[in-house]
């Protein structure tokens, strides 16, 4: 019951005092945020106590200030890149994460050849989701783990660039993810909208379009806990100066009909070649309208979206997207032959048990049963296999007959296989009548974005 | 947003899944709190994941079934002493902490001579509030770091002893302790009562006198806060098979006229000699009767009170007392001769600034002075002087004039006795009128105890 042997305390301010400060339910300076965030980076404030003022966070809230002040610290943490280099505007896009959805990798591209620079930073997959760079890294050859003066150079040489997180970029998000990673801490809106935010802003961007996944394969289940993390990414985001706008979209299903690393590099091809699936092309173009616009390439949205189809129609994407494949070492050729991608040999089935309609798709059991064939990681150490997936035949409202296959497991092993098989089989609910046709795209944050 | 990097999974429980279980208010098995017990006292579970769990079990709460299963975990985490070689009963006595609260010392000796078996491991101050551990080491000589073999034979010989902790009790409440010190989890009444009840159910005890403490000079500053912990200790004990009962006591003043090691053994020997203050007197004679009651000695509470009274008046307990005393390493002809114990040379009266009545005392703020003397520890490592201290003339309803010392101050360092004296002069109230009386015991749990 004393102050007596705070191992941290420096100055004034002493974590103890920070800690309960927020254990009570009481705001939290500037000062105070500043000192906890650049002390632990340092190495001076343990984990254990940096933890349970985690915990305190998650279960007592921050309010809007105070989510402001530790976005900031830790966006502060490390280097903020400079790009006032580049005239144009520097515009990214983020989603928090969902099953199939490669739309990043058709977006640095159309927004690229429609006149934006987009330094993106990207994650990898974790849990049930997919990640950007293990997407990319599906391509033999491509790099993602350049130095920030390669990325300039990339940025220079055509307008986008895809890397991972480095050591320079927000180093407290880093060190703090792992710690809530493995504290019960990574459930928080406040603390997600800070690591989300911090590292997307020391980008060196002027606009951020935020894609906020909601629905079973989302870890944001309803629409409600959606948009109060898109509106707290808005708000702490428009605090610092920067356009922010939020697309809460659905992913009750998973978007587009592919599922796994390199399976979706094709599907981006295809979409970057004006094919593929209709809900995929639909978010795409929705986004990256959004991206023009705030970046002022674009009067008004509907304007956008003619932006974004010519990109495609014409070709420049898809060479923009090739451009920087091969600026990044990748081989450029599979983008003509996708052939020349990784796939698993083997191929399973897995069918209808009745004719009706796909009613529902339990999203995040797909999700998981890519991981299961190898495909994510259920660890964090564990390394990802680019060439297993899953092709979807049906997705929800299509009509299906019995023993017609709802999807395609592409394996290498088959106990996996089999496991997946099940969870597929499972994940698909089938229906006398269709469902009521869900929307794509829910809301958009703030409700006066034009 | 994964269970990936969980660095302490083993077997069937996860270390995160207990986290997030409470984190989300949700019960936990018995099971899974033995888990995380044994994990961290085994060193397997990290600090921070404990830090965070303490902090959910904290701003969460735990149940009466899991605060038990806490209790028992924490209890045998270590040895548990087999006392059974003793046909007397074994009873000890644990106060939550307050300022000039010396009633162990009187009660280890009035129920040993009265029959009971007294197997008393104790704290040291901390914060405001002084430590039994501290007091008795005031006696030239006195051992408080006892092996367990050693505290048998004490026992044996004179019915009482009074130890320190060690490593054999409780190992995991030491680690929880420390732990808890730094990361804003002490104040938890649940927390609280695991760490007090686990470290006396390992003394091999068959019934507990609480001493819960309420006020000003508490750590529980009101009654239902001292209350609320009373019921959880005493139903936590009770569902152990112990007898248990709680007392709720004054601590809106100082107990008794002496605050600081020396000076309060001094007071204990008053008290056994049939002298000293009155609340002081009154409220050792009611623990004592309680202390006697639960191991049978006395048929009704009267009765156990006048058991006390003769122990002190035929000179049984001071010679129980001497005799402990000397068992334990000390100088016995101290406590015949109070002047051999230390004290310091320099005396400071602080005076009242006015004609009337003492009105109240910031009791928190007379133990902070003790300990600005060197009385008491501001950090755990510091070394505490027995000499120094304050003798109170004036207490709450007293009257007083101008000028008169409210109280007198023992020091050895100048700067110091001066920041002491302003406290002192502050944390005296006085009025114009006599406050309306307080009542010293102020509730007993259960209420049907008798």
């Amino acid at each position: 019951m004393s102050d007596a042997t705070d191992p941290s305390a420096t100055g004034s301010i002493r974590t103890i005092d920070v800690i309960r400060k927020k254990r009570d339910g009481r705001e939290l300076s500037r000062a105070e945020i500043e000192y906890l965030v650049r002390g632990y980076t340092a190495g001076e404030i343990p984990d254990y106590q940096v933890s349970a003022w985690l915990m305190a966070a998650l279960l007592r809230g921050l309010n809007r200030t105070e989510t402001a002040a530790l976005t900031d610290a830790m966006l502060h943490s490390g280097q903020v890149l400079d790009l006032s280099e580049f005239p144009a505007a520097k515009i990214d896009k983020h989603s928090t994460g969902g099953v199939g959805d490669k739309t990043s990798l058709v977006l640095a591209a159309v927004a690229a050849a429609g006149g934006l620079v987009v330094p993106m930073i990207s994650g990898r997959g974790l849990g049930h989701t997919g990640g950007t760079l293990d997407k990319l890294e599906s391509i033999p050859g491509f790099q993602v783990g350049l130095s920030i003066a390669r990325f300039r150079e990339v940025l220079r040489a055509c307008g986008c660039a895809m890397i991972g997180q480095t050591a320079e970029i927000a180093p407290a998000d880093r060190l703090l993810y792992s710690l809530r990673d493995v504290t019960g801490t990574v459930e928080s809106p406040y603390l997600i909208c800070a690591s989300i935010m911090s590292k997307k802003l020391a980008e060196g961007i002027g606009g951020l379009v935020l894609d906020v996944k909601t629905g079973s394969g989302a870890f944001m289940k309803t629409e409600e806990d959606a948009a109060f993390l898109a509106e707290l990414m808005v708000e702490t985001g428009e605090r610092m100066g920067k356009k922010v706008v939020a697309l809460i979209t659905d992913m009750d299903q998973p978007l587009g009909l592919r599922v796994g690393n390199a399976l979706e590099v094709e599907e981006v091809i295809d979409v970057l070649r004006g094919e593929g699936p209709e809900d995929l092309r639909e978010l795409c173009r929705e986004l990256a309208a959004w991206m023009f616009r705030l970046g002022g390439r674009s009067a008004t949205i509907a304007d956008a979206k003619k932006l974004s189809d010519e990109m495609i129609q014409s070709g420049r994407a898809l060479e923009k997207f090739r451009q920087m494949v091969a600026l990044q070492g990748g081989n450029a050729s599979a983008i003509d032959d996708p052939k020349l991608l990784p796939r698993a040999k083997r191929a399973l089935d897995v069918t209808s048990p009745r004719t009706g309609y796909v009613g529902a798709i339990q999203c995040e059991a797909v999700g998981t049963a890519c991981v299961i064939l190898g495909g994510g990681r259920a660890k964090k150490e564990d390394s990802v296999d680019p060439a297993v997936g899953i092709i979807l035949h049906k997705k929800v409202g299509d009509r299906v007959s019995v023993g017609e296959p709802l999807c395609t497991i592409l394996y290498k092993d088959e106990t996996r296989a089999a496991h997946a098989n099940q969870l597929l089989a499972r994940s698909y609910q089938i229906a006398d009548s269709p469902p009521a046709p869900g929307k794509l795209i829910r809301r958009i944050i703030p409700a006066d974005a034009n």
